[in-house]
Formats: C-alpha cells, sequence, structure tokens
C-alpha cells in the first residue's frame, strides 16, 4: 500500500533529507534532522501527493488516507503521552506547508491548534500559565480564523487593539490573562457572524480543517505568483507537517529564534541570527519586539546556546552548505524546528562557495554549482543603499530590462541628456528609444521607458552597454513634446519635468522619485576572479564572446573575459552626428555615383572604428555585421515629417528655425525640401520593417555599401596588424534566407579582401565569412548556406520574431497575458523557445556541420547571456555564445554549469 | 564516341522527334518529318550540348566537334550536289536557332549563308536571275552584320533607304540589281568600318562565325528575361540547325509562308495561314507586304495547295496537336521548313482539347493535360478589344495583380467610388489600399496602385472579388489629397485628374489614357463546362474551396464549382458604415462591460453575415476565422491624425467639418476628442503589426470577442439548419503557435456552440474547430497542435512572410531584384516556396496526422490558386485548396493534372 504520512521525532523517522519531493522541503529536514538525533519536536508529514489527491478529489481527502492520518496521530499521542482535545493534558499541535522548493511566506502555518475552550483550561493549570494559555488561544483562533476560515486579519487585529486602547496597554504583554479571555470572547463572536457557525471545538476538526486550509494556500494568489516568478511547477503540490508545539513563551527560561549559520548578505562565515525571549516563531519576522542578535544567547542561556551552534555546525557539515534555521527553546530545553539551505545574495553565494572548497566541505565543481548565474549580476553593477530608498515615493513599476541602480535628473530627449549630463547625472526618459537617441543614452546613467518589453531596443542597447534600464513602465505618461510625465500616485496626478530627480532599479524595475544613494560593488575582488576561473576550467573550449559595437564596450568585453567579439552592428557607429548627415546623403542619394561619394565619406570613419576593436581584441576574434537595419531609420520619421509639413504655412520663426535644425534645411527652403524629403521617405516608409527592405537585401540592390563596409574592416586589420598586434576579422552577412544572398556578398568581401590584402602585402592574413542565421529559412536551409559560409551565429532575436510571429517591440501588448495563462513558459525573447525556435537551432546545426564539418557556430541574439539558453546552446554543440559584455561573466558560469551537467567531460581541460 | 551533329532530309535522320533535349523542337521536328518521308530541304543539327560546351570551352568549339561538324558539311555537299563557297554551283544555307523550349523570336537566325562576291555571280548565272542573287547576298550581308558582328540593324536599312530615296522606289521589290550592287557596295563599306576588317568570303569561316552568334543568342538580353519569365532553365542550351537553303523569291511559282492546322486564337478547326508569292520566309512576319490568306493558295497553286495540306493534316495526326508550320515553295515545289505543337490562347486550348477527345484523336487525361490551369483565367474575365486598344497612350506598366481588362473613370477615395458609380464605371486609384476601401472596390471596375505587390492588400481582395487589379505601378506619383496623378510620358508629365477615363489590363499590367473597349467571355459555354467536368473526375476526392467573405462571393464561388468556403475573414464584414462604429465603441471601450455593449450591436449583423454564407454553400462547409487583424486598423490612421491635430489650431470651417466627417466627432468637440483619439491610437500602434496584437492573440486577451462572434456562427447555423438547409460550420483559429492558445479558444467556441444548440435543440448538429497554421512555431508543433485541432488550414501567405522574414507590402522594394539575380525561383508570396515554406508544410501534416489522422488539411492562403502550388498541396496530402472564387477552375484543373501526375490513382474515380 501507498505511503501518504510520514512520521518524525525521537531520534528516528520514516522519511528522511533526500525526499523533497514527497515531504517537501521542511518535511524532509525534520525527518532528517530525526534521523540525526538533532532534538525535533515529533510529528508527521502529510505528503506532497495528499495535496493533489485533495484537488483532484473535490477539495476532499479521502477516506483511506483520513485513517492514516488518524494512525499517525494515534501514534504522536502516544510518544507524547498526550491527547488532541484532551481537556486534563492537551496535545498541542503546529500545522505548517513545505513545499519541494521554498517559497517564504507564501503559504500558511496554524499554531497552537487542539485548543478549545475546555483545553486552554487545562493548559493553564499544567503549565501553571493562565496567562500563556490564553494568549496561546486567542492566537490560534486568529490564525485559524484567518486561514481556515477566511476571515479578513484585520477583523482580529481591531478586537485586540481595541483591548489594549481599552486598558491602555503598550505592549501585547502588557496584557492580562483577564484581557485575553475577553479578547477570546470577542475572536469567538467575530467568527460566529463571520462564517454563521461557532468557532469550532473539536480539536480532531481543527486539525482537517487546518490541514485543508494549508493544502488551500497552494493556489494562493501570493504563491501562485510566486511559482511563476520562480518558474516552480503548479503540480508539485505542499505538504503539511503536523508537529508537537513547543513553547517559547513560557517564561524567561524560553524563547524562539531563526538564524543562518553564515552571514546570507556577505556570505562571512559567522553565527548569524536573531532570537526573542518568552515568545513564539511568528514575533521574531513580524517585528512588533525587537529581537536581540543571536549571540547575546549566549550570555542569557550558554547551554542552549552551545548546543544551537553545535546543531547547526553539524547541520551545515552534514548539508555541506550555509544552513537557514529556526528553533525554540521551551523551559531552557532547545528544540529545532526548520533546518534548510539558506536564501543568499549573490555576494554571499560565491564567498560562501569558495570558502566552502577552502574548508574542505566540497569540491569546486559543486561550488560553480552553487551560485545561480543571474546572482553575478548584482556583483556587476551598482545597488541602491536600501535605507535611502525609504525616504522616496514609488511611483511605478516597469519591466526590468537590465540591472543596477540608477539616479539622475530626469530628461526627454537625447540631446538635452548630452547637454544636461556635464553638469550631473540625467536619466534618460522616453515613451521608447530609437537609434537616434544612442549618444542621450551614451551620457545617461540609465533610461526609462513607457513602452516595450525586454528585447526593446532601448533594452537591448542598454545591456549592451551596462546601463540600468527599466522599460515598458505603462504608468508613465510621457509628453516629449512638453518635456514631463505624469504618473498618478495613489488619486493625485504627480507632474514630473525635465531637471527633477528620479531613481530606479533595473533588477527590481521600481521607479522613485526623488535622489537615492546608491554604492558600486567590485568585480575584480580576487575570490570573484578566483570563482571564475574555476567556472573557465570546467567550461573548456566553449567559448564566451561580448557584442560590443564600439571600442569602449569592447575593452569592457576583455576585463569581463569576453574570449572575441561575437557581434558588432556596424550601424550603431553611423547614428553619431558626424556621421548621420553622409548616412543621410548615401540613403537619398539619386544614383550610384552620388551613394558612393557619400559611402566614400563613411569609409574612413568605418576604418578608425574597425581598428579600435581590432586593437581591443588583440589575438581574439572579431565579428563584424554588415549593415542590417531598414534605411528609413537613418531618416527623419515619416509622421513628424507629416505634421511639421502642416504646421509650416503656420509656423513661428522659432518653430521654423527648430524644423530647420532637426531636418538640416535652411529655414527659407523649407517649403520647397520639406515635400521633398517627405517623398523620399514616404518611398523607403514600411508596413512591417522587420520584414522589410534590411539586412543583406540591402547589400544584395546596393553592393556599393557592403563594398564599402568590407573595405574599411580589412584596411582597418591592415592598419592594425601592422602595430603587431593579431586581428581576426570574421565578416557577418545579416538575415540570409538563400544561399545564393550569402554567395552575392561573400564574392564581394572576398573580392576586396583580396584586393586590399594583397596590395598590403599580407595575403596569409586569416579570416572568416559567415552569416547570420535568423529567419526559419535560413535554419532550414543549413546544409546549403553552409557550402558558402565558413560561421553561423544565431541571431536568436529574429528568430524568435520570426518563428513566434512576435514582434519584440509589439508583444508586451498581450505577453504579460501570455505569461499569466502561461502559454509562455518563460518569455521567448529573454530565454530561447526550445520547442519552437529551440528546434529550428537544432535543425541548423545539424544540416550545417553536414555539410561543413569544420562550421563555427555561435549565438550573438539577447539569449547568449541568459544561462538557461546558454546551457542550451552549450547542449546542441555550439562553440561559443555572444552576450552583451556585462553578462560575460553570467554566460561563462552558466556554460560551466551547462559543462558540469552535461556528460561531455571529454571537452574539460584537467580541474 | 558521343555524337554532337545529326543529319536530316531525304527520307531519313539521324535523330527523332522525340530528342527535343538534344536537337530542339526545330532540329527534333525537321529529323521527325525526314523520317515520315515530308519534303525537307536537307541539313544537319548540331547539338545543345555543343552550346554548352562552347561556353564552357571560352566561347569555342572543340576541335573534334569542329570536326564532325566538316563531316556534316561534307556529306550534305555530296547530298545536294553543291559545294559550299564554289563560285560554280554554290551550296547556300541557313543557321537557325532551336532549343528544347520554343523562345519565338527570342533567338538569331542566319540566311544565305554561303554568298560572296563569287558565288553570288554563280547563284545570278545558275538561277538566271541576277536581281535575286543580289538581293539574297544584300540580306545575308545585313543579317550577318547584326547577327554575328554585332553592328546595329539600323545603319543597314539607313543605307538601304536611302538607296531607294534616291531611285524614288516605294517598295523593296522597285529595287533593280543595279541598286542592290549598290547597297552591296556600301554593307561592306560599313562592315569594314565598323569591325576593322572586310566582311568574311570564306563561307566556311561564314558557318562557324553564324553557329556561334546562334550559340551566342542563348543569352541575349530578350532570350535570358524571356526564360526568366517563362521558368526555362538556363543550362538548356541553343541547337543550331544547318540548312540546304530553298527560295521562295525565285519569281512567281515560288512562295513562303506560316500556318496552323486549327486557329490558334478560337481553336476551331479551320486550316489557318497566310502566305507571300516571291517572298522570302521573313517577309511574311515583317508586315513590309501584306501576306494573303493561305486559301487563296489552292487557286494559285492548287498541287502545292493539296499537298502541303495532306502534309500538315498528316502533321497533327503523328503529334496528335495543333501544328504550328512553316513552308517554302520554290519553282512550283514544296519545302517544309519546321513544324510545332502550336501556341494558342486559353479558349483555343479548351476547345483544340475537347475537340481532339471528340476526333478520337487523344484521350480525355491528355486533353486535361493540354491546357495550362492559368490559361484558364483568360475565359473568366472580360478581355481588351485589341484593336481599340491602339488609340490609346500607354502611361505605364505595373504588377499583375488580378486578371481582366478595366475601363473606367479615374477616382482617388473609396467613398468618391461609391457617389461616382452611380453614373458610370470608376476605376479606383490609390497609393496602396487599406480595408477602408472595400466598399470602393465594390463598385469599382478595376483597382490600380502604385506601391505593393501580387501579395498587397489590393491585390489579394480584388482578385477574391475577381476584379482586375493592377498594383506596383511605380510610374504613376498619386497625390491622394489633390485628387490626381502624375505620370512621364515621354518627356512629358501628363497629370490624370479625377474623373479622366482610364484603361488597364490585368494580365499585361499595363496602363493606358483613355476609354478602351472590352468584351466578356462566356466561362459556361458548354465546352468549358465539359472539360471541367473531366477535370474533376480525375481530381477525385481532392477538393477545391474558395476564399469569400460575404454571400455575393460565395454564390459566385459555387457557380465556379466551389465545394464549400475555405475561408471567411470575418473582419472584412465589419469594415461597412453601419458596423465601424460599434467596432471602433468595442476597440475604444475602457472596460469590458463597454466593450460587451459593443458587441452586442455587432452580434445580430455577423449573425447575418454568417447566415448568407451557409445558405450559399447548402451541405458544403463553411470554415470560419475569428478576428484576425490588429484592432488599430479599424481606427483611424495615428499619422493623418496627428496631421490633423496639427492643423487644427489653423483649420478652416470647411476642414473641420471635414475632419468631424473623418472621425465622426462633432467639429466643436474636435479639440477636445482627438487627442484623446490620438491617445488611444499610440496605445495601439505597432511596430511591426504582421507580427503584433492579432489573430487569437486578440481572443485571448478579449475572450468575449471570440465569444461573440461564436455566438453569431452557432446562432446563424441555427437559423438556416431550420430552413432545412444543411450546415457545416468549421470554426478556425488564427495565428496559433503554442496548442494552449488554440485549447483556450476552443473551449469558448464549444461552451457557445454546446449552449446555442442545446438552446434549439440541435446537439447534433456537426462542426468542427480547427486551426491555421501560418508561422512557423504552429508549424513545427504540430503534433501537440493536433491533439486540440480537428482541422489545419495553411494560410500560406503569413506563413511566408515569417519563413523567409518578407513582408509581402514591403518585399517589392527589392523583389525584382531577387527575382532578376534568380535569388527567387519565383515569386514566393505567389507559387509556394517549397524549399523554405513547403518544407515547414510538410513537417506539419506529418506530425499533424501522426497525432490525428483523421485530422482535414487545407490551404487557404493565396497559393491555393496557383497550379504549381496546387500540385504541391496535392503531393503533400492535404484534402484541399482554397482559393478566390475566380481561381477555382483553374485549381480544380490544376488538382485534376496533380492526380494525373502523381501515382496516387487510387483516389481517382473511374474516368
Amino acid at each position: 500500500m501507498k505511503k501518504f504520512v510520514y512520521a518524525f521525532g525521537g531520534g528516528k523517522a520514516d522519511g528522511d533529507g533526500k525526499m523533497k519531493d514527497v515531504l517537501g522541503g521542511k518535511g524532509s529536514g525534520l525527518a532528517e534532522m530525526s534521523r540525526a538525533g538533532v532534538p525535533v519536536p515529533p510529528g508527521f508529514t502529510i505528503s506532497t501527493e495528499v495535496c493533489n489527491i485533495y484537488f483532484q478529489n473535490n477539495n476532499s481527502i479521502p477516506k483511506e488516507i483520513e485513517q492514516e492520518i488518524a494512525q499517525a496521530l494515534d501514534q504522536l499521542e502516544k510518544q507524547n503521552g498526550k491527547k488532541l482535545g484532551d481537556p486534563a493534558n492537551p496535545l498541542l499541535l503546529s500545522v505548517r506547508s513545505g513545499a519541494k522548493f521554498s517559497m517564504p511566506g507564501m503559504m500558511n502555518t496554524i499554531l497552537n491548534l487542539g485548543l478549545n475552550d475546555q483545553t486552554v483550561e487545562g493548559l493553564a493549570k499544567n503549565s501553571a500559565n493562565p496567562r500563556f494559555a490564553y494568549d496561546c488561544y486567542r492566537r490560534f483562533i486568529q490564525m485559524f480564523g484567518e486561514v481556515a476560515l477566511d476571515i479578513d486579519m484585520k477583523k482580529f487585529d481591531h478586537i485586540f487593539d481595541a483591548r489594549k486602547k481599552k486598558v491602555k496597554a503598550k505592549l501585547d504583554t502588557d496584557l492580562n490573562a483577564h484581557d485575553l479571555k475577553s479578547i477570546i470572547a470577542d475572536y469567538k463572536t467575530l467568527v460566529q457572524k463571520k462564517t454563521g457557525k461557532p468557532f469550532p471545538q473539536d480539536a480532531r476538526q481543527q486539525l482537517a480543517m487546518s490541514r485543508d486550509a494549508v493544502f488551500r494556500s497552494w493556489w494562493g494568489k501570493n504563491a501562485a505568483n510566486y511559482r511563476r516568478m520562480e518558474k516552480i511547477p503548479d503540480d508539485l503540490g505542499t505538504a503539511a507537517n503536523v508537529q508537537t508545539m513547543v513553547f517559547g513563551n513560557l517564561g524567561d527560561d524560553s524563547g524562539t529564534g531563526v538564524g543562518f549559520t553564515r552571514d546570507p548578505a556577505t556570505g562571512e562565515k559567522v553565527f548569524w541570527g536573531e532570537f526573542l525571549l518568552n515568545a513564539q516563531g511568528e514575533d521574531v519576522v513580524a517585528g512588533i519586539r525587537t529581537p536581540h542578535p543571536i549571540a547575546d544567547l549566549e550570555s542569557i542561556m550558554p547551554d542552549a546556546y552551545r548546543q544551537l551552534r553545535q546543531i547547526t555546525s553539524n547541520l551545515e557539515k552534514h548539508y555541506r552548505d550555509m544552513q537557514d534555521f529556526e528553533f525554540t527553546i521551551e523551559h531552557g530545553k532547545l528544540y529545532m524546528l526548520q533546518t534548510r539551505n539558506g536564501k543568499r545574495t549573490g555576494a554571499a553565494a560565491l564567498r560562501v562557495a569558495v570558502e566552502m572548497v577552502k574548508e574542505g566541505l566540497i569540491e569546486k565543481r559543486e561550488a560553480i554549482l552553487r551560485v545561480a548565474p543571474n546572482q553575478l549580476d548584482q556583483l556587476l553593477h551598482p545597488l541602491f543603499d536600501q535605507a535611502s530608498l525609504k525616504s522616496l515615493t514609488k511611483i511605478a513599476n516597469g519591466i526590468d530590462a537590465s540591472p543596477g541602480a540608477a539616479v539622475g535628473r530626469a530628461v526627454f530627449t537625447a540631446e538635452e541628456a548630452v547637454v544636461r549630463a556635464a553638469d550631473g547625472p540625467v536619466i534618460l526618459v522616453r515613451k521608447e528609444t530609437t537609434p537616434d537617441d544612442i549618444h542621450g543614452m551614451e551620457v545617461a546613467e540609465g533610461v526609462l521607458t513607457a513602452v516595450g518589453g525586454k528585447s526593446s531596443h532601448a533594452a537591448v542597447v542598454a545591456r549592451g552597454m551596462g546601463l540600468p534600464c527599466v522599460v515598458g513602465a505603462g504608468a508613465l505618461h510621457i509628453d516629449e513634446h512638453n518635456r514631463h510625465f505624469t504618473v498618478k500616485v495613489g488619486l493625485k496626478d504627480v507632474v514630473v519635468k525635465e531637471g527633477d530627480w528620479i531613481s530606479f532599479d533595473g533588477t527590481t524595475a521600481d521607479v522613485y522619485l526623488g535622489q537615492a544613494k546608491t554604492k558600486d560593488p567590485d568585480p575584480n575582488s580576487p575570490m570573484f576572479v578566483e570563482f571564475m576561473k574555476w567556472a573557465d576550467v570546467f567550461r573548456g573550449r566553449f567559448g564566451v564572446r561580448a557584442n560590443a559595437d564600439i571600442p569602449r564596450d569592447a575593452k569592457a568585453a576583455r576585463a569581463f573575459g569576453a574570449e572575441g567579439i561575437g557581434l558588432c552592428r556596424t550601424e550603431h557607429m553611423f547614428f553619431a552626428s558626424d556621421r548621420i548627415p553622409h548616412m543621410q546623403a548615401m540613403i537619398l542619394a539619386e544614383d550610384e555615383k552620388t551613394r558612393s561619394k557619400a559611402l566614400q565619406k563613411l569609409l574612413p570613419m568605418q576604418r578608425k572604428d574597425f581598428a579600435g576593436l581590432f586593437e581591443a581584441m588583440n589575438g581574439y576574434p572579431v565579428i563584424i555585421r554588415t549593415l542590417d537595419p531598414p534605411l528609413h531609420e537613418f531618416l527623419p520619421k515619416r509622421e513628424n515629417l507629416m505634421v511639421d509639413l502642416a504646421r509650416l504655412p503656420h509656423a513661428t520663426t522659432k518653430e521654423k528655425k527648430e524644423m530647420s535644425e532637426s531636418y538640416g534645411i535652411p529655414a527659407g527652403e523649407l517649403k520647397k525640401r520639406l515635400p521633398l524629403l517627405l517623398k523620399r521617405v514616404e518611398d523607403l516608409h514600411e508596413f512591417n520593417p522587420m520584414l522589410g527592405f534590411r539586412g543583406c537585401r540591402l547589400g544584395i540592390v546596393h553592393p556599393e555599401i557592403t563594398e564599402m563596409q568590407a573595405r574599411a574592416i580589412f584596411e582597418a586589420a591592415v592598419q592594425v596588424a601592422k602595430k603587431g598586434i593579431k586581428v581576426i576579422p570574421e565578416v557577418m552577412i545579416p538575415l540570409v534566407g538563400f544561399k545564393q544572398e550569402l554567395a552575392m556578398q561573400k564574392e564581394i568581401v572576398e573580392r576586396v579582401a583580396n584586393e586590399v590584402l594583397s596590395k598590403a602585402g599580407m595575403k596569409n592574413l586569416k579570416y572568416m565569412i559567415g552569416t547570420m542565421i535568423e529567419i526559419p529559412r535560413g535554419a532550414e536551409t543549413a546544409d546549403q548556406v553552409a557550402q558558402v559560409a565558413q560561421f553561423f551565429s544565431f541571431g536568436t532575436n529574429d528568430l524568435t520574431q520570426t518563428t513566434l510571429g512576435m514582434s519584440r517591440d509589439d508583444y508586451t501588448k498581450f505577453s504579460k497575458k501570455y505569461e499569466e495563462l502561461k502559454i509562455f513558459k518563460a518569455d521567448p525573447f529573454q530565454t530561447i523557445d526550445q520547442e519552437g525556435v529551440g528546434k529550428l537551432i537544432e535543425l541548423a546545426v545539424k544540416l550545417g556541420r553536414a555539410t561543413n564539418p569544420k562550421l563555427e557556430i555561435g549565438i550573438c541574439g539577447e539569449h547568449g547571456g541568459d544561462p538557461s539558453s546558454v546551457e542550451f546552446c552549450y547542449r546542441v554543440g555550439m562553440d561559443y555564445v555572444s552576450c552583451s559584455p556585462y553578462r560575460v561573466p553570467i554566460a561563462r558560469l552558466a556554460a560551466a554549469q551547462a559543462a558540469l551537467s552535461s556528460d561531455k567531460s571529454e571537452l574539460m581541460r584537467t580541474a
């Protein structure tokens, strides 16, 4: 017969520490502690399976299981020598939730179960402490009322506070037994009124109802949300732990506390915790009384303290990880109520892992697996001083696009950002950003947008720059023209004007009014460096590159350990103010000759950029992508032109001057030239630019663009190589769907390369020509494409857009709903959609390698910095991932973990 | 040893009629005729392979092949008893191209080869006709000069015309031998001047040069373009046919002509052709002299006529198809120079095929394979009276989007179309159309746009309506605001204003100024009906449905033989002027209640539409797609709002009135409400609407929309079924990429269906719920989707857009270049891209059927009416195709041909 109920206590247990699936984290911890002889109040765990059965069985427990529970209760009564509901010698119980994965505070707990109007008297008598007994009873009614009877917590608080006021009690402990009896009477009246029934007096009924309430809390709103956030499956269910009560509130020889075997904020090896004398568990966290540091316990109850240190120290050794524990001391006797691996900050995770290796507690490979790659993010970006946040008003919550704390004065245009940044920090606030905004982003402390998701332009570029960024803060109504935004705070509209201080956190996505304080992390601490070295050993030959467009980013990337540039977006170089006029001249050219002339002006500028990248990457490969975005991105916006043309007849001199500046057309010529400019912009206008005239399609129709770029690349390579710096250019043709596209562009690049290298006497300089696989057809015909390509780089942003038919700039209109309904398992623009996009990637890797076994394969989409996507890339056999510079350490760690989780141990260097 | 040269003539031949690959059409025809004893001037064919070798061998012929040619020439000289270049008795030759597929007029021919300053005298003497000899010589120099020496034809014409002028000759035949000798002298001077060398006198050199020129003409510009258009592979090459000259210009007992065994325009079984006395071949087609009807030959040369009729009649029987032949009569003796299956119009193809079956010449299955499906198009649309076109000015050529001839007055807005259509035919001229224009299209004779391709909105909707349409006529500069367009004619700008007559041909895509005459075809002729019946028998169970949105189209579809509706786009119903306000109210609703109220208004309207479709399709299935397009399509355009808002402060009363009407906002409220409307439009604005908030994503976020539509469908079904009409509703959920999307929408539809059908007591009414497969992820996860879907319909428009990463509204910016460079084998929005899109379709069919063997599978994209795509759909095992009503007969025929070409004969009913 299947077992559903597992007893523990008294030095033995039915279950053990490995049974988290069945017993949940708390239950298995209690079982393991019992087996290890740790003093644990006896009890039993009702398995997680029963939770699922409860829901499947129309919110009730089948008879057989009820019987098994009754038997366990009988046993427990025997063990304690007390009986549940026995007025003379009542057994009191706690019922607590406990799922496989810790969900702190998300589910329910009921203490002091078994008290009723009779047993409370027995407890009063036996404990010789009536006040204690009535306090337990009123606590029980309150918790049971909230949890099992769904009565609003505030109603109980109201009664309690009214009584305190009436007797002028300052602290809860100022209330005497009489007060508490009065409160109990009022509580019971409240229950009768709210449920239409008296407060249940039958202790076994109390137990059944509490157990069911604990199960139901699995689907509580907070718990369900938490699971979605933490990607915990819904079908795990929670266990219910029924345990003999021990009391920390029996006087000054009693107490209760929580602690960690190391500091969970820093990881330092100090005994860390808090306790309260004469208190029950929830008092420590409730904040009503200020708890003592755990060190104080040593002088108050030295024996209990010594025992606690010994037990927790042993538990840490036993579990080989930092422990988060709860304890209660009843009349001087220590009981352990819980132990589990403690949650910790990124810094702590790193320090604990490294120090445990030094202590010989764990191996390096375990240390690597102990730190979640995303936790490193905290070590690489400035953080808020949490205290300083408290004085600020939170005005919005958006989407966490790029981590880090940002503080600055609000500016609404890139131009203003440049102007004001000279005088102090600014935050660029835009409805959405476009490539025009790059120069504003470069000087800003952070970027805040009202629309767009994690893969919007703002998000992608900000992450590339390591710039904190929050996007999609829909509560902000931004009026870029009048340079302010409006946001509802409570019931009031607050207007934030240019120059006002704002702060935001790119990790929590919270936006504040005012100027918060920040602190800098130290990413180059020796411990971090050592840890990353271990990771690199396990990672083996699997490479990590960075996406970097300018030399500054390339240098940052090297500092973070990037082994090359996986993507340089050449177009970002064209938006600088000294270049955009030539770019526009090139686009507006009516014939090839005029276009070539404009391109000639751009050539030396691009050459200089590329030279900077090659220098920064000395000896590491640099993948340069030829022009990708639609040409209209470089021209004024169509709608702005239309509006200005409509305004022109009645425009003031000042307005005309503004137009003149923004279009680079003398005011006197606006009337003539604005319509012509609009006409050209109309010609280039696209309904779906993402699927339009872009990528290699530009180079096919205008080969002279590819030719100019190839020339800039190879002239730069020659120039840098002549300085004795090793240069490895890899030219990448974007948006290839047909082998012929790549073949035609390759022909141009090869011709120019031969020409330039021959002239320089450097025909031996090695380079590669490859392509991005970023549309489904490219992946499907990868065998053909690989006949021409020397490398593939998966552009998973576009591949996700096309495979899912979702624009990353538009999908936020429905993506929240899709996450809520679990249509999305994860945001597909953050984590590779393995069933859809992943299938195409696997196919393309297989087809590509079948044609060309030497094909170099990597990824340069945003997913390259996402740990679970890195694991996927490793698994399907890519050679490297490329991500934004600030995510390089994350990718290095994720790659090491992927390697450790796979069987490909032959790839590892000796550790 | 491999054979490269094939002799023919004198009742025998090395090759035969089956060797078109090797000998080309002309060569194999000559061989076949020789073998059949038809009088053919002897000669030899240099195989198509030699053409390829010529190009591979650096434009020269290897020695061994030169030797083989020389041997064939020796043989020919012996057979004729004449020698090439022999001044006494010269052999004269023709050299003609001839590829596997006929490419009329695209490649080169040289006649009278072998003449030089000596042999011309021999010819003069032997023929006793010096004028004839000199005429032959001057013709030869001219042709050789143009073809082999690349001298501009006009230079020769200039000399010839100067001479005619000088001697006051009206006709060429007015020139005497002396004149011709003078012309010859001038021609030779021209050759010397242009080539720096004298005109070659060596007859064997003339032959080699002519042969090479014929080969080179394979890559002539016209020939290459023609191959691209007709999808003839480039690597076939042309043969060169070297043949003994016979002369139709030896006096009035000689002549030359061309003819068909049946009328190639109508297919009628009459002996059809033209001839000229005393003339050489090119004179018949050159139009200098008016040829005689072939019937006249009977009285002039009765013997030759009788022999010609006998021979051609036998040839038709031999080839079992209508013959297109050329003949020459030399001194009363008939020679056949060519025979081939004749090109014909759609009407002729149909009539010839049907009548040949009746004559017992071919079987029904052959008849079906004899008519190209696209030829039927000509039978289903009005045609221009070609004569009336000649008086009109051609002003542009666009992209042929929907066939048929259209004549009407130009209008530039849908509203004006409605107003003016009351008074006479109109043509709607738009930069591009949007769903707003539908009511204008409904009343227009045709639609003409300046941008967009074959899959643009205008094209798709027009084909659906059977409305002639030309798109992408980029030469037209349309000013919709001022209601005119400008177009360059020659060097002049012509302005076409509203109300001016224009005409265009949806097949040739030519646009004319003025009012052409049209004539109607008769698609319901008994012959057409009979032919289509045969096709349906071969087609077997493979179905053909139509895409139809309104009852009128559904009725047309039935008339064309559609067996159901494969796609009803419900959104088209919302654009009517009585509905759009409710649609807008629904979209602008701030809460669900207001939205539901607006939906309630739409419900009875949709119900009525669906009832109309069900009635029209009595007993055939009707697939209704739930709302698909992004909601902003139903709102005013963002840029228009922005412009009007900018204009508002200075707007005149008239302008305000216009705005008021166009937005349905009282003039006095514009100032207040226009910004609010713009804000909502901004909220819904998308960067890539194709990849945005549309399809089932709408129904997931706003389930009340799906619910309303489901209710309308099933209430309509009940209503119609109660009349005793059989109703088969199939509800289709668009844009599914995740199984859960379909499952959630299906739940709504099923719930409403159960409710409505139960209430009506019609729980037995059969219906299906399925999905469109139109994004790659849907195809890749088709096994999962098929767990929920009862049918799949491939939306190949969107699937092509996403798989290729190409927007059908934008790809025309580069598609012409892509076709030119042969990156596209065919327009992927017209013919399924089998390597990319096709692979996904095959995968989805396989995965879908693996999960659900009963899955009904069809296609409803534009490709459903394209013959080669129909063949593909048949091959991968779909159940049906669905296309616009006017393409249903084409799809029926294409399906029949697919069935005949496949091995799945078990699918056929008995023929």
